[in-house]
């Protein structure tokens, strides 16, 4: 389970739940970094529905190699890509500053007291149900070549001396980039409505274990004895190629890429799935699609051999 | 204020009340450390006299230098400290390990939903309240001549070169360490549940920023222009001496001593004091004490020039 979901016993009808999630900073743009931290914060509450949030607090560790300037700069960066966030989906936050520690760690806590209903158990996908995914795979590539690039690493070499494409290598890193700092940034709020509208019946974020583990994860808290199989993946529009130069594409194409502050991965009526991903596209500007279905079968996820795979623009 | 208190739009009768506390080990038994650091947690909670605590989340961060081995000795250990003191005051909690960090960091999140009749707001303080200190101050110096000893730095042959009592000097250092980390790792749950039924009208716990530090905090959130002035120092029992010698003490008897999981400071009415100190020995094994009073005055809150030392076994 991604939240802690807590019954108050001395009020009944009501649930305490708590997410708590941290990571390092993975971009270099301390607003941006703020709305990725933000976003992943409050993702593993939107994949159960909440979409009302109470609380959010915000933990920031000061790396201790910062200069007082350098954090006069960042943190205030950092507070207003987060503060930008919480307004728009009217959330209180509370920061809380951990003294120093040698690496900088964000991230923080999410709360909300709600009803039953109000919820969307990870527990109820049905055969006949399909699979959607609501933003692409591909964010681990996508920063990781561009560091390479800052850093002439030895990959970023590798794929020059591979690259033949009419954009130019530099040209095709920084798109692939600021499609994955679009994605990582985008709250999961819009999705956890539409699961509702649309009478989502289960769903699950996709980061640290990549698309295949939380897909695993939420099959084997089903209800029903279902299987999932992915027949599709999205994928940040680039990276397959990229993908392919750098030996990764196995990892990304069996789904055991990291993601951060991914999509929610959720089952829903077949019939549904239309009116959500056009709703989807409309609220956000980019689409969410369609990547496989669930079959009676025994809690098990997969993903086909030789998946057909869909590019998306950000 | 030491915790955040956040009305819940949906549930107007109630808040969603959080705290969030971080520290690095500062004891090497993991299962005390786990002790403390529960009670460190949830002091917060209880220094605005919540005592049905909803939920918990431990986290806890794995250094790096740890071997595989040393992870899987240390870590049940410190939960195991947890536990305990979860259990004894009933509350649930979940662990959150933090993926690898170059330090340990351990702390977490206390949270609950409550009425407002259920807290005491720390505004409170009348003129003719007395102040009440629930531990004594001291931990610092306790640990840190520790860890002198231990490691037989500079400090500890000062200290050695100048010490004239009955006790050895390895005897009486084990003993103050003993009775700080006896003070540490106890929970101020009690505390909390006696400021309801002896009235007191303002609390807050003494961590951080020392007893001056915090008792300036709470004398400025007050309502009324009270002062706080503290006439008496409840240190732990052989810590003056070693003060004396180690040039600590005027740190100490300001008050400016960093304490680690400290007691809470309270006010109360004057005649409720004798029952509070009372049961609280009663409940704990160890006293509390009157240290003070509230004065009509400007929010400031002093330690008077040469308090009376109290010293304080436990």
């Amino acid at each position: 389970m991604d939240c802690a979901i807590v019954p108050l016993k001395r009020y009944p009808d009501l649930n305490l739940i708590e997410t708590v999630d941290f990571f390092y900073p993975l971009v270099d743009n301390p607003f941006l970094m703020g709305k990725i931290a933000f976003a992943n914060v409050v993702s593993d509450l939107c994949s159960i529905g909440v979409t009302k949030i109470d609380h959010v607090n915000i933990l920031i560790s000061s790396p201790t190699e910062f200069t007082e300037e350098e954090r006069d700069i960042i943190l205030p960066l950092l507070l207003k890509g987060i503060a930008e966030h919480a307004n728009s989906i009217k959330v209180k936050f509370s920061l809380i500053k951990v003294s120093l520690n040698p690496w900088c760690i964000i991230g923080g806590i999410a709360s909300t007291v709600c009803k039953v209903d109000e919820i969307v158990p990870p527990v109820g996908a049905k055969a006949g149900n399909v699979l959607i995914l609501t933003k692409p795979i591909g964010t681990q590539l996508a920063t990781s070549v561009f560091n390479w690039m800052d850093k002439k690493a030895n990959q970023y070499e590798a794929l020059k001396s591979e690259w033949n494409s009419e954009d130019s290598l530099e040209e095709a890193i920084k798109k692939v980039y600021a499609r994955a700092i679009k994605s990582m940034s985008h709250l999961n709020h819009n999705g956890a409505v539409l699961m509702h509208k649309y009478g989502a019946t289960s769903a699950t974020d996709v980061t640290g274990f990549g698309l295949i583990g939380h897909a695993q994860n939420l099959a084997t808290n089903q209800d029903e004895s279902v299987d999932f199989i992915i027949d599709k993946l999205a994928v940040i529009e680039g990276i397959p190629e990229m993908a392919k130069i750098l030996s990764h594409e196995k990892k990304l194409l069996s789904g055991k890429a990291v993601e951060t502050s991914g999509g929610l991965l959720l089952t829903i009526p077949s019939e549904n799935a239309g009116g959500f991903c056009d709703e989807y596209l409309e609220l956000n500007g980019f689409s969410a699609h369609v990547v496989g279905k669930v079959l009676a079968g025994k809690r098990l996820a997969k993903i086909v051999d030789d998946p057909e795979i869909i590019e998306v623009d950000l």
